[in-house]
């Protein structure tokens, strides 16, 4: 949920060193040592704000001595032309992270924004906009604080913290001759205490014999709009109801006022185009006061 | 260019570990260990394919038996219900893998798809597509491999092998009085000789500066057509000529007939949206043969 | 919940890297290259066996010769003198490897045969006995895994997975001003629906207030058996019921009559002596066959 | 002997990474950002303090703000309900931290205080007690330092530091038809002049042969008094003498008046129960002053 | 080029583990914790700093009070007897981190040295003098800055930033049938725009068909003083010309009067003997203030 | 001693990410993906060589496909023209990997033959030639063991395993007031017992308190002849004798001659050139058969 220092730090370190494994050749030759410089990131577009303190941490852990002032919070709308933050400090270290932060900040901001359009389309019912585990390889704790601070919830952080049966696996156990209730009550006999159970049915039909089996939460997987209603009903409070599969920002709002709890949108992650920010340099100096 | 085996491995190990640190939990508690499933990587949408060999490690890193038939190279063209890859092997292991191997083919075959798109728009002219430093953080390698699948070119990995003076520096060599000429010969007398040097201009008037100083490739940012026109008879071969800023799948057959080198695109890695791929299972078995 | 193959491999690395960061001086002077030997993990003490599969690792990644052969599966009780299992290859990998692999699968089966006891102790009711966050640094999922091989249920993995409020939290709340009804339901409405919430409470006169908030499991800590009783009867199935606290050998077992459906153990793991187990050498060979 | 520094902070940044991969959501989720707490080490029973510092650390290396104020030092003995250590600071952090740092220093604790006992025991005789390689995989330097605190001393740290042959060392050679003194003088030769040479010996009729060999330690395992005493005397003083092997609180005394050196345990390590030491707040201020 | 200061940290912290594991057994056994020292890294004989960075690093990673002041600049010449640093802090500390500042800095210095006889042997002329991939494994980042501390140049740094096609390329090619030229062209339009193409030949005749490909440099191994000049007047300016194979002190010079661009000296890093600098304490005080 | 095969493939692995991190461009651009090559580790000087197995690992990791086949053992002597490994694959990996494989093997065999000639020199003698801690950062493990290829010994491995008072230790305790004698008594009876005490001094006069103190060794520092001729007589077999500095091939004879055990030399690993290997390919085929 929240996205944890240590995450923060590794991650950014990692970056940094990718883009440039040995020093930034261009600022070393032709940026003079003491020259200072100031810098708004600027937006290009309007959207909601994430990652703020991660662009932050591009310059911090390139060089302590660059000030970063965040203007917006995390998860707050702004216009085309709003100043999110300024940059000061050594104009080598300053363009030298510049790139990196605006990697992170531009991708985080597309998901919030996003995802804002997603929680905007569904208010007024009882459906909360989650994520999935859709997310881009190396980011996931990334991915899923921007679609908070975009207004959205999260889904389970992954394979460990949750059991979510889908079509697959009740097919092998079918194909096993289990019989489902009976194989989801054993399963939650030996989960943890602690551990949400959700399946998901494909068809209507499906949903008693889960039901049975004692689960957490149903998911209805790419359902009719009817068919959602009447699972809802079917279900009638038992478990927490979750729509999936076809899902886009003409549908969700039909999809949320069919009553269904929860909404999952892997678009939110695995589509988000990068919003589009930009570090304007205000001011050039070529030479510093002594640090 | 090439996706060393080593980077795949630790990326793929890293984003296993992301999505399961401590195992399936589904997997563990409803799929009978000795289960097999065979199942088909499909295309629900045309694209250009890169990735395959990730997809592959995916499920080779969480279970050696796991067996992945690749069907399609890596930037072979296919259309939608085309089957990509075949994989077959243990179900706990195939489904636990199944998202980790989605998620990267399907970002990787998202940016593949574009910079076909991309280098289609261009094709009769001399110009060559090629991404930026616009990359996702942590999968760097791999967004430069799928835009070569894709058809494009890259530019420089990173900061550190290639020198790009933007308009930032040479802001803060103006600010310090210096001869733009002249700070470039040092450089370049600096740099070691294999280093290639690129420098950004704002308008038409900089470039005989900027030649002046011997780079070996100009940068003409955000220029018009008729600028661009323009930049092109004024290099008169002096120097690779490379266009930036302004350019989406309307502009870019334009921008190339001006008679520009290159045409460097942010949004082939920063905005191209996961290509629509599944993995379908074909056969469930409960029970395996003894491995 | 399972041991993940990555995680024994990374954890018995560094065990073994612990144990001899620059080799074996002793086996490499004293045993020539080409000596082999039998063991056998054999019991000096009964107990339940856990690690056997972390046993053979430490000799796997010694060296790959060394052949392991598990006698006996991980939760299978045996008395002593039992072997357990056999070792056989090269003389100077296995009296290498052996130390680690002892300290690991006697820590481990050190757990296991004392949650067999507390299991045994509450045989015929409806509590299952669970572990607690007061594990060993840097080996939680060892020592959790263990505790299934003993009988016992997972507590949560981590503060990443659930929640589980306890006294200094509702005292910071309580000091805050919060109702701690509300408070409760907005965290339920801030988490993810597949998140746990868990609420400890010290006194009969806090769980309607707990249960107003809508929790999952409500924790009796350090109650009289009188008040579990209470606490049971109050709560009437609204609510998991956990019992924490004075839970010993001696005591467990009236705890668990009262009804409570989870009892958690902190001794389990921070106190379970290592179970006495020993490699003993079988047949000593000079000179190994070519391998 | 000492735990430096990096040792430390690389042990406890994984434990803490283990306790809340993702962060923890109680905290975030109950208790407000700006709220402090006043806590105190107490000790539940009487013992001797290991682990301050790697308490301390617990806490510094999840928020630079949290303050620690260790009042007893490691090594020193304390009573029933004594105030070990103060900490306050931001309540997030404090109760985030506050499971890693009692698990740590509970354990490392539990083993100076079962030291303390057996150094007491042979109080007057010339025998050290000292540590085996029964330790915990990843924390020996953590469990080491514990038994120094203590009043113990340790015993080699790796198979890389010292040589120590053993019964199955000694058993192979002889398979080999080495003669032992010879093979001793070998080694002596091969090994770097500040390596110490240890031999461990079944029975009486060993020793000579052994001490032939020119060995610095001689180990005497799983003697009984009397041929400990007659060891010590045929030994006369040519080598350090060792006893292991039987050794509990009850016979250590008896032990260590053969006049042996040095008597080894591996139960400090291997089988020390938790200290019960708990963190118990005493003040909650819903507000902090700004940081 | 440049050090960062992440390589820097990085390199360091693991050459400080490498020479203390677990510490200095010999600064915590005799020297007081209050003891402080003063200590000057003193010049044994004359030559060329690099690495005072690196050697005032080993110091502030083993303790953050120890102050180093580099009185002395990387890349200055310096003679017998002069002080480079002076280092002050506690006893402890100061006496740890001893040997591996001093292990860095005559390394590097070394180089840097051997570099400067080499660049003033060729002065007055216009070749540079480049340093090899033949560094030191895990030091090329040390070693290719301490060769511009010299007054040197690097060649690329690695595998992945420059083509070099070797005799043993243009073979393998030959023996596929490939037309050189050809091959090369066709690298040419698939590598990136900023990626500088070398072709070593070991005769005359092998220069036009190389040039007909394009390439940026043209590496003339193993070439007569005679075929040098020849080679020098073939290329014509056409391509940079790199002279390398049998470079010594006594030939650089003649070779450098050919008129090539660039001579390659593998001796640079691969057979410079470490500088002999030295640390000695002037004052010793038995009791530091309070920190 | 023995290098680990765990320490090989870290370090080997680390040195090809160093010299490879994104791929060969030169052998993937030029090199037909079904080339092979045969070549040969061919030597252009006589030595002793240290590394084979470094370099086979060179290649082994970068391709399993690769053969690579030692002709002589470490530890042997060679003549110039000799042919010491033959390397059989695919010659992409062949070439990418020849490098690293080379910098590690001349290393390697530079310090074993230079130890070699040390060894030669003082034959006849009781003296051992050993090493010091001045070895290359990082390759440690590495030098020493080629220390041992080359027939001499090694000191200790590193801080933490063996104590080495010198003079800077000493100047501190005398600062502090301390009797030399009994500060080395308390020392021995703090350390583990399985750790050597070696102190060193720089005047005859020093020696008895020394040995009062009961060390294991004693060094005697830049000694005349005469004074290491009476030093040895004073101790007179109380303690190992080391000398050390001033000690090069010239001299060394002459101070083995004076009976002392030890003669430690920091230009074995400091200032060894790389030794002259070289890889001559022989065959090329530019088509492999199926892998």
């Amino acid at each position: 949920m929240a996205l944890t220092a240590a995450v923060i730090d590794r991650t950014v370190r990692a970056a940094l060193e990718e883009d440039a494994p040995s020093g930034d050749l261009t600022s070393e030759c032709l940026v003079p040592a003491d020259a200072s410089i100031e810098a708004a990131l600027v937006a290009r577009q309007p959207g909601v704000l994430a990652g703020g303190p991660v662009f932050a941490a591009a310059f911090a852990l390139t060089d302590p001595r660059v000030v970063v002032d965040l203007r917006v919070a995390d998860g707050t709308a702004f216009g085309a032309d709003d100043v999110l933050a300024t940059v000061h400090g050594p104009a080598r270290s300053v363009l030298q992270a510049e790139r990196v932060g605006l990697n992170f900040v531009q991708r985080m901001s597309g998901i919030a924004t996003l995802t804002a359009r997603y929680v905007e389309a569904v208010s007024g019912t009882r459906a909360r906009i989650v994520d999935t585990r859709k997310t881009t390889p190396g980011l996931r704790a990334f991915e899923r604080y921007a679609v908070t601070a975009g207004g959205g919830r999260n889904h389970r952080a992954s394979l460990s913290d949750a059991v979510l049966a889908k079509d697959n696996h009740l097919a092998v156990l079918a194909a096993g001759g289990a019989n489902l209730s009976e194989a989801l009550r054993s399963v939650r006999a030996a989960l943890p205490h602690t551990v949400h159970l959700e399946v998901e049915v494909d068809r209507l039909d499906q949903i008693e014999q889960v039901l049975g089996g004692g689960v957490d939460t149903i998911m209805l997987d790419n359902f009719s709009l009817e068919d959602l209603r009447a699972g809802v009903a079917l279900v009638a409070g038992r478990a927490t109801v979750e729509a999936s599969g076809g899902v886009d920002l003409d549908t969700v709002a039909a999809i949320a006022a069919t009553g269904v709890d929860v909404i999952s949108v892997g678009a939110l992650t695995h589509s988000a185009p990068a919003l589009d920010l930009g570090l304007d340099a205000t001011v050039h100096v070529a030479a510093m006061e002594p640090a």
